[in-house]
């Protein structure tokens, strides 16, 4: 439902050709999700840009017969099923490998597609919670929290890029497609950072500790007269660049604040002595002082202050859906905004505004002519 | 510190051969990061298996030579250092890619190459308040609170690692380098998945709503008599399962409860009377029950949970560092745990025991004397 769009997505965005092949009827699920703008579901939309659709019944012969010629031209195959799906409909690994040798198959699923649990299925808050980034997130002695977004999905959806444009690599040097498996609950692990090696080194098991830095003081958010800030002062020479900002010069001589492991032993008094000072003026204030001390600090932005924030507005990261010229019939989610392409490559452009997402089988005509034409030459 | 080595590891798990090139004397910053297995730092171990380590001072004329001499033959170079600090140095994009045109130069960096903030410092904590990912994370009038992981530092590396190897399949077709400009606060931006379409589309801000879906229900942590475990029901079929499992069948019928939606607007109801139910009996009862009846659910695991997990264990999640056969003088945190690759490629095999991190300048001797040779051909 995410996973495998918003890879497909990182690749269209980077030049890649997608072609959705979808249910009829409805199609995608999360054609359905609302909210809904002119009829459209924004988070569909926001999924799906730059994309193509066909629909496909895969119990059809004539549509079986349709994908089949998809394949023998497609570089990479993108599926997103529970392990065992398109193998009962003798679209899998096992069948197509020997089909299309050339074919790279991409498959994302929760659990991957070996071990116990590939079977069972999952959502982004169960590979959250067992993978152990719940674990790590909130405040202690808190109730469990979710990160936010949904990164059980999205981080499989770029280990799953990360392997089929490796894959692309591979095959131009043998010819030889290969399969990517890759699992939501295994992303969790990969993304834990030190948090393993950590807990095998002391046998102490992290937990949560809300804003904070495990192992570096002061990193943490805090508290100014009109709300939050973070500031993250990683040594020695930035705790002092930060005391001297807010004329407490004399912290860093201070013994219980003397080095980052004094200062991380002793947080919760370093935290008092901060805020006692920082609650006195306004974010604003300090964001400036600090940023021309050279102290990293910034705001806790809320999404609407993310989209007019000038650095992100300049690289590029809020785009907007337009009509695309000449692909298909796409006129859905003209205008609406979404996140940019975070991949910067020199060798192409960046544009602002970007093809929407394809309604429902809108590209079936265009794709069936060329399917009738003869492949192109140097694929 | 952490974006460049995530990408270059996992590019080294893919089978890339990695060179990191520290300053002499003390190296890699993270080596000084505690906690330490014989005397290394675990965190650096955790980031830096299967690579190969030289030190070059890029200020004397010698080691700038040998840094010319291995940029002759690299297919990359990665570097994560503040826009305008390589360049100092002559060893920036604009000097490198007319005498290496082959060579991919991707930099990781907090803001960008380009935009009004491109000079400033970030750490993970300023990306992850300026990108929005804290807003959306943590309890409703709840302290702020930081996704646990250093999601803007990873999400950046693994951006970079698709750049690369998108950048390496551009290069097989034009026999051209090219610059990938990675941002970690564009990263984060990337990552907040469908909240900019939908504020866009309603006009209303996201906050953070604790472990709960925005918009699927229920889709949240419980109670039991034992702890959370979290439950995950995305539609009409599956919460009805949910109710038939705990015996409470007259749910679904609840018109406070009928569609996704009605939940969604009685999510506080719905919770309590789940609850009322679930803290009845411990977690692993539930999770039976619920695994039996296929309604996504889990336990909310520690990290000592996460490394006896059967599933984890199975997907070779968690590899072990031991000393590399032939490769310089490693014998650094042998045995130290950490996570495994999450790519799983069927042409490559997928070891449980990984080379461990280089010493510093461990690999001086053999690489010196490699560029002695002639290259090898085919590159």
């Amino acid at each position: 439902m995410l996973a495998g769009p918003y890879c497909t997505m990182v690749l269209a965005d980077l030049g890649a050709r997608v072609i959705k092949v979808e249910r009829p009827g409805s199609g995608d699920d999360a054609r359905q999700f609302g909210p809904f703008v002119d009829g459209r579901s924004a988070y569909f939309q926001s999924l799906n840009r730059g994309k193509q659709s066909i629909a496909l019944d895969l119990k059809d012969a004539g549509d079986r017969a349709v994908l089949e010629r998809l394949l023998d031209r497609a570089d990479v195959l993108v599926e997103n099923f529970r392990p065992g799906t398109l193998d009962a409909l003798g679209f899998g690994w096992n069948d197509l490998h020997p089909r299309h040798p050339r074919l790279i198959y991409a498959a994302v699923s929760g659990f991957g597609r070996t071990g116990p649990y590939a079977r069972r299925p999952a959502y982004d808050l169960v590979v959250q919670a067992m993978g152990g980034a719940m674990s790590l997130t909130g405040h202690p002695d808190g109730p469990p929290t979710r990160v936010g977004t949904s990164i059980g999905d999205i981080t499989a959806g770029l280990f799953a890029a990360i392997g089929i444009t490796s894959a692309l690599v591979h095959r131009a040097a043998t010819g030889r497609g290969m399969l990517v498996d890759v699992a939501m609950l295994d992303g969790q692990v990969a993304i834990l950072e030190n948090a393993i090696a950590r807990y095998a080194a002391t046998g102490q098991v992290p937990g949560p500790i809300g804003a904070r830095h495990p192992s570096i003081t002061p990193f943490d958010a805090f508290a100014c007269a009109d709300g939050h800030i973070v500031i993250a002062a990683g040594n020695d020479a930035l705790f002092r660049a930060l005391a001297g900002t807010i004329g407490r010069d004399d912290l860093p001589d201070n013994p219980l604040f003397r080095t980052n492991e004094d200062r991380t032993r002793h947080h919760l008094a370093l935290k008092a002595e901060l805020e006692a000072v920082l609650v006195t003026r306004p974010a604003a204030h300090w964001l400036g002082l600090l940023e021309a001390a050279g102290v990293p600090a910034g705001p806790i932005n809320r999404i609407d202050q993310v989209l007019a924030d000038p650095q992100v507005r300049a690289r590029t990261m809020v785009v907007r859906a337009a009509p695309a010229d000449g692909v298909g019939t796409i006129t859905a989610g003209d205008g609406m905004l979404m996140a940019g392409n975070p991949v910067k490559l020199s060798a192409f452009p960046d544009p602002a505004v970007r093809a929407a997402a394809p309604d429902l089988d809108a590209d079936r005509e265009r794709i069936l002519e060329e399917l009738a034409r003869p492949p192109k030459a140097g694929r």
